[in-house]
């Protein structure tokens, strides 16, 4: 029988946080690929758009405008997918059949007033503002009574659904535990509950050890492409210090995790020399007013491409109907970027 | 307080089948929309095309060359996704970092020797041979013993992932449960403990009864917009029979099966005059050799397409890291979906 070889067998491997199994078939990267390509990003955006609602001054849908802001700006969704009012609802008793009314608030956050730059391109004092404002609008709608949870995320590009390359965020905010931060509670606090330690400071002791996946680190913080990566250049950064929320950081985390934002978005941007399209996320405990020892502080990066600026991983019908699946190793994935240059591609020469 | 509105209100409903939940924004279908549009299917195709790998006749990739086929024809593929190889793997003992070999054998299923038809466009009796294609390599594949579990499925459309536009589908077969299965067999089988009765007939009744999410009935199946659809005009095939598998099927319900696949199909391409892409896979019992009463046969559809023939719903960064997202609620949806004639557009007026 041969010997298993990473790069080379196809494989399962378990994702902790999520309770799922992924199918890896390394040795799939290899063949031509026919399919649809993605539009390049085009060429340079000007630093002040007078077409974009998101811009200092401008105006948006329902006739605002926006401050003229200079650093970070935040403002409630203009179309939100949660509505504060409550709704008297009618009892289903059929279990088949279940439905609740859902509370939240949705908002936007403008991580500069320059049209024309991303977080790779921010200097980090800039993002260190940007870190600032999740902090205080995870405290600000964290701690509204009906507010169990606030999802601060970034979707990257057109081809993950941003239809403004105008550098934002969004935070949903809302009453229950959302479907995937349930399943990741509930898998950390199992294992805290079994080891008496963190889930994900145990595995990133072992990762640490091992060297195989990390991509950069910092005092304060690793970035790595976890062992159950699902996308190509999917990474995860995770706090070195076992603690639950962005507001615990301390000043020097606060700098050292922006650093590291910027290291991976930098990365990303030279893996393929385009602005590098992805959606990320930070996973943290909620805001129901418990306890939560179990939770530790990281974000996610789910970058779509897999060969080049224009062709993606499609995540398609064995994946929506069986698992999740993917065509390079994440060892080899860390590898590249590991040795990509934290230095810009526009900057760099 | 208010009194609920599906259309109106934000809230969650709960898919039995996953035990995930999903958030229903329907008033959110209101928003202009900016992003980016997909390219609207390339005009005619031809009858035969030369450079087509799956055409009767053509080679393939490595140098076969595909047999002058006039019905149905199925071979492996040419870059699997699985092997067949045994392969042997040090144990790692880090509940962290687990990892597992798996075999299989992967196919293509090429539907009709036509480049330019759909399932929408054959005829019910050339789709009749599909699915007994289907069922010959559900067993062929099934009957071995390494193979516990075999995924049919459909990309359709380069949005979703598809490089060839000659009609086919695929056929995954493999050692282990995929996680999405191992859930779904899970709950049905919880279901079927507690109650002795198969989920989806109780779940079919009652929606046989209520009539809001129905779009299409025969006399052994029909198609339903789920109450619990994640895309905007996801579907369900749900077998008016309990039986677990489609080699279960009587000659009649083989008939009506084809006949459903193909009015689900044309209702698709009607809805914006377009050759209307998804995603669709059929979910029966495995092959392990177990009884798996709980299987109850059903096939889903998942189609990106949002607004037009252009516009996709995104499911991207609060959908990756909290929960999946819908526009539009089900019943509408299912509301327009029935309204929408059974001949194609293409062959009415
Ligand atoms: O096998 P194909 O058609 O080359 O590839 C397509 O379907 C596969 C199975 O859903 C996916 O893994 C691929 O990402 C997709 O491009
Ligand atoms: O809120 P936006 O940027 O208009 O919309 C984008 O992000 C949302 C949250 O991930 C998604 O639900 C939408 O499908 C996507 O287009």
């Amino acid at each position: 029988m041969e010997k298993f070889d990473n790069n080379e067998h196809p494989h399962r491997r378990y994702n902790p946080l999520t309770g799922d199994w992924i199918l890896v078939s390394p040795h799939r990267a290899k063949r031509p690929w026919q399919g649809q390509e993605e539009k390049p990003v085009a060429g340079t955006l000007p630093m002040y758009d007078e077409k974009c609602y998101l811009c200092p001054g401008n105006e948006r849908s329902g006739g605002v405008h926006n401050e003229q802001y200079t650093g970070v700006y935040v403002f409630d969704n203009d179309f939100p997918a949660l509505l504060q009012d409550e709704v008297a609802v009618e009892e289903e008793s059929n279990a088949l059949f279940q439905l609740k009314p859902e509370r939240g608030i949705n908002r936007v956050v403008c991580f500069s007033p320059r049209h024309d730059l991303t977080l790779a391109e921010m200097e980090v004092p800039a993002i260190v503002e940007v870190i600032k404002a999740w902090k205080f609008h995870y405290n600000d709608l964290g701690g509204r009574d009906f507010i169990n949870h606030v999802q601060i995320f970034e979707n990257k590009g057109s081809v993950m659904g941003c239809s403004n390359p105008h550098p934002h965020g969004q935070i949903w905010s809302q009453s229950s535990l959302p479907t995937l931060v349930q399943k990741t509670q509930d898998n950390l606090l199992k294992y805290y509950q079994e080891k008496g330690n963190s889930l994900l400071a145990d595995y990133l002791e072992e990762e640490l050890k091992k060297e195989e996946r990390i991509i950069a680190v910092n005092d304060s913080f690793v970035a790595v492409v976890p062992f159950w990566a699902t996308w190509p250049y999917e990474t995860m950064i995770i706090s070195r210090r076992h603690f639950g929320r962005i507001t615990d950081m301390t000043a020097q985390e606060t700098e050292d995790y922006a650093a590291m934002l910027k290291t991976v978005a930098v990365k990303y941007d030279n893996l393929f020399k385009t602005s590098f399209p992805y959606s990320s996320g930070i996973h943290q405990a909620p805001t129901d007013g418990e306890d939560h020892a179990e939770w530790h502080f990281h974000m996610h990066f789910y970058p779509p491409l897999l060969r080049s600026a224009t062709v993606k991983k499609f995540m398609v019908g064995y994946e929506m109907m069986a698992e999740a699946q993917r065509d390079i190793s994440p060892e080899k994935s860390a590898e590249i970027l590991r040795a990509l240059p934290t230095t810009h591609y526009k900057f760099s020469n």
